[in-house]
């Protein structure tokens, strides 16, 4: 289960990954999981929050652009997008955005 | 159900709101809808995408920062947001952020 992502003082920046599965989902919960341990190590990586129920929303939050670009190419990573664009997701929507501020409450 | 938001080119703004819910649920469900319904009515709403298991994440999207503190700021919402701290919401964290660029898939 995921939780709130516990990110530093803003600027940083934020990768949502908003998506819809096809009916071919052989391996992808495996490989998601996978993924984000993976993320966990890279350079940059600030945290990662999850949720699905119809539509899927992925955020990984990341210190700048550079750590993003490293990230989207890391080798593993780049086989798991393929399978994801050629079995796994009926659609999808990429959003790279600037976290400018934030504020939280907890109870 | 929610669906992937068809927002225009950016940049544009989001507010992605995390949160974990408390065991005060109570007319959660009936706000959440009606506030979804008085955020599209608001100048500058873009779209909304939102998913729940275990944590909830809620993406609406804007034209810019002063669309946003216009809908923080409309006066149900504010009711339902103060409903929200003492009721609903165990934790919550609330980013800022403007989106730069995105890409999409669609088989």
């Amino acid at each position: 289960m995921s939780h709130i992502a516990n990110t530093p003082e803003p600027p940083y920046y934020a990768v949502i990954f908003t998506n819809t599965l096809s009916d071919s989902t052989d391996g992808y919960e495996e490989t998601a999981v996978e993924m984000v341990n993976l993320a966990k190590q890279q350079p940059g990586y600030l945290g990662f929050e999850s949720a699905r129920d119809g539509i899927g929303i992925s955020i990984s939050y990341w210190e700048d652009l550079a750590s993003i670009k490293l990230w989207k190419s890391q080798s593993e990573h780049l086989i798991a997008q393929k399978h994801g664009r050629d079995y796994w997701y009926q659609n999808y929507k990429t959003r790279i955005a600037l976290i400018e501020r934030d504020y939280e409450f907890n109870r």
